[in-house]
């Protein structure tokens, strides 16, 4: 960033932008978090009304730290967007983006009179990392993020890897089960990873396992169709074998799958990113356990395996807000 | 490259280094190569003797040239090689390599008295590719080297992909069949692409599906354990059916394969080198059709898929005397 231009207009505004809520942060130079709002994701049928709110629940935050005269530029992360571009494009869980290309960083700048720069939120967190988290100094490393989907932002050389098109990086559709029994993803397509590693998947292992066995479990005490990862994740805490082993199988593949991303592109570190982090040692052993199992010699012992240790809610607005001093 | 050290040196040595010839060239900065030579790879027990009988080889065609103050530094492209260390890492194949850490780049260096660059054999292909080949201006591609083997050189924002160990672009070994029905690899593990996508693979196939069925074949004249990836080509050019579905299934893998890497780097084009290439449509027609059914929607009809127009034998030589320049 430039030192001058920081003096002067000392802020950006960092979006969070997610499927269910929309996190803005005004940020300094430093990482602090001067000031945060929010507004609901889905709550607009066109982009239109989403900037127009973001606008008007900003307005207040904005004046709080001396006006947008004090703000350099905007970073948004956001499913599927494009940093070349700017853009949204067909991201299947936000209403106004779904089936088309949503220009909506230009759209903001419009809106704000400031640039705004935007890339997918799993890339945020990467730069959130490299800049402020557990990845400090280092210059290859990918961060993997399990949440409702399973994301990943890929840092090569100490750039983010966006491919030709912006959109490289997407690691939770890579096919771990392939042919007719891979699960049904989001996507449109069959076996991603993000069908077994992402929260969602978890909770749909659990309801194979409690359907396919008559092994006992805490589980049984709730409506399938209630389980949640958190709900696995605590029955597991108490004891709960099967719970333990639906933590195995999602771990062990999400091993496997490292394994595979070192044939790529052999990072210094894995960093796992997002609610599902919580389990701890109970994802992140089997994690380890499969890579160890799966990788190829030449790579063996050579990845570290780091959760972040980023606050999750701010990790976001932080990763999304240092693309905003890179404008 | 320096212009005016080209002047005064105006050679590299490249060295293809493969698992069974070694071939020298000395290339002009054009990509003219003016001279060459080669060595058996395997027929020295340890390193020291692979390097004396290379320098012996090399002499005449160095004084060809002019001598080896005319000669700036040496590239070698080699199966597991470090660019960063200058080493060669076991090498299943390299009788002198293969259960240790060989540092071939300094032995080369110290016995010629010029710098000399190591890196994979696949790398250097892409270097070559960019430098001299079809994927001259882009920033992003893959190149897939379908040989003995299958190997991958990544280049990302214009960088060759070297990870955080010098081995990143490994994609041979990523793993396409897993569980137990994946077959038993060069490298310990199971499943990974180079089994079943390389001539090695191809051949395999072929006996698998002469044994598993009783359909006509020209392939059926032949002892099985002589079946070479070439005659499989020869056949399916013949019209023959069960060599066309040989094709069918390894480029069908080939471009699910694809579709993976494109959610890793989102490469503006898959280049195909090596000799199971000259298979021409046979194999590439299945490739963009798995890729076209299996990739993200993100993703669709926006890479190319090229075959190398480098000539196989220079092409290699080209790459590895491509990275003498950056030494």
């Amino acid at each position: 960033m430039n030192e001058q231009n920081a003096e002067i207009k000392p802020y950006v505004i960092g979006l969070d932008l997610g499927g269910t809520n929309s996190v803005f942060g005004i940020v300094d130079a430093r990482g602090d978090i001067k000031a945060t709002t929010a507004i609901k994701t889905g709550g607009y049928s066109n982009v239109d009304d989403y900037v127009a709110a973001s606008v008007e629940a900003l307005q207040p935050i904005i004046e709080q730290v001396g006006g947008i005269e004090k703000i350099k530029a905007m970073g948004i992360g956001a499913p599927n967007g494009n940093y070349y571009n700017g853009t949204i494009e067909f991201a299947p869980n936000l209403p106004w983006a779904h089936n088309g290309v949503v220009p909506l960083a230009k759209l903001f700048s419009d809106a704000l009179g400031i640039p705004v720069a935007l890339t997918n939120d799993a890339n945020a967190a990467a730069i959130g990392e490299m800049v402020y988290g557990v990845a400090r100094g280092m210059k290859n490393f990918i961060v993997i993020t399990l949440g409702t989907g399973v994301g990943s932002g890929i840092v090569v050389n100490g750039q983010l890897l966006y491919g030709h098109d912006g959109f490289a990086g997407e690691l939770g559709h890579v096919t771990m089960v392939r042919g007719e029994e891979g699960r049904a993803c989001g996507c449109g397509r069959t076996g991603c990873l993000e069908c077994y590693c992402s929260a969602t998947g978890v909770a749909r292992t659990a309801r194979e396992m409690l359907a396919k066995t008559d092994r006992p479990s805490l589980l049984r005490d709730m409506n399938p169709e209630d389980i949640t990862s958190l709900d696995v994740s605590i029955a597991a805490g108490k004891g709960d074998e099967l719970a333990k082993d639906i933590y195995e199988f999602t771990g062990k593949m999400l091993g496997e799958a490292c394994a595979d991303f070192a044939a790529f592109s052999s990072p210094e570190a894995f960093i796992f990113f997002g609610g599902m982090v919580k389990a701890g040692e109970l994802i992140m052993k089997p994690i380890r356990e499969a890579y160890d199992a799966h990788v190829l010699k030449i790579f063996k012992n050579k990845a570290k395996f780091l959760v972040s240790g980023l606050d999750g809610a701010s990790a976001a607005v932080l990763g999304a807000s240092a693309i905003g001093w890179e404008v």
